[in-house]
């Protein structure tokens, strides 16, 4: 089996979450999801660390979303308008994803070692938005309470957007708490 | 060796630091701890589930300083006073501790392992304020954002006073990143 395997990383996770489900993460080994994704258990070492990495995907990619947002918003833009234009385009990094991310959640939520990668990922998050934020020129404390709220608002917004049956515009949602969460600061 | 121990967790906590700066958190084991506190590893274990809890104190007294506080504020204070409220209490929970939290700070941030377990009394310390918010009668979501802007702002706080030589007043330090944190919401 090649060194490169299209679509490894997505066939992995795929198989991941459908035997976490089935049969409890603890009981699921990386042979277990290998087999299942059929592709062998080098593969998967090739593309993750170890079988909590697994769910989540491609973190610097997911990180890009949010931190090329802000370096692609006008030099003008404030650095709330640049984290606004973060909070829509990671919206659009979940569009079709809704399905997946909503089974992803109830895995996650079931597993508190899944849960701490989960919030060290988001650590990582919030200090990528306010290394790009400091990149556009702002205060360094401003950088990082604006990336702090961008990521309570874009996370808020995740929870309330995968506890729904349907389907729905997370960018919008995302800046719709974010007004929100403006709206609790000023009260 | 009795049931009882005075203040066990203290000592298994300070014995824990210092082995873990002289040694490293991985090389330091429990009996290790147990034996430079000079009690029983039966102890450590009454007190603490594994070696990664050490370094947490109690954190159901932790997120009492903070909820008990929410709690005693007026009935006419907003969230957000109850919030400051809280604030203020957590800083006095800190009187007498800069010295071992600027150690402990260095462990952790040095231990992936330790960093996780903090995220996650973070959040579960977000989720206990929520709730008493709440039970003075807020609305769902204003209390869940409120929260948020609470705990960010104490964290931010909490990493400026452990990063100086010097204590200083972490409550007042939290009510002004607070305010720092309403003026980037309001920018």
């Amino acid at each position: 089996m090649g060194r490169w395997e299209p679509g490894a990383r997505n066939r992995l996770a795929i198989a991941a979450l459908e035997l976490f489900i089935e049969r409890g993460y603890e009981a699921t080994t990386v042979a277990d999801i290998a087999a299942r994704a059929g592709l062998t258990e080098r593969t998967f070492y090739r593309q993750f660390a170890d079988k909590r990495e697994v769910l989540f995907g491609d973190p610097e990619s997911y990180r890009a979303t949010f931190t090329d947002a802000i370096t692609a918003a006008p030099p003008e833009a404030t650095p709330m308008q640049a984290l606004a234009a973060a909070l829509t385009a990671a919206g659009g990094y979940f569009v079709g994803r809704h399905p997946y991310a909503r089974q992803r959640n109830t895995v996650i939520a079931a597993n508190p070692a899944l849960q701490e990668r989960e919030l060290v990922k988001r650590l990582h998050l919030t200090e990528a938005v306010a290394d790009a934020l400091r990149s556009r020129g702002a205060h360094d404390a401003t950088a990082q309470l604006t990336a702090e709220l961008g990521t309570v608002a874009f996370h808020q917004a995740f929870a309330r957007w995968v506890a729904r049956d349907e389907d729905s515009d997370l960018g919008a949602l995302a800046l719709a708490v974010l007004d929100e969460l403006r709206a609790a600061a000023a009260a």
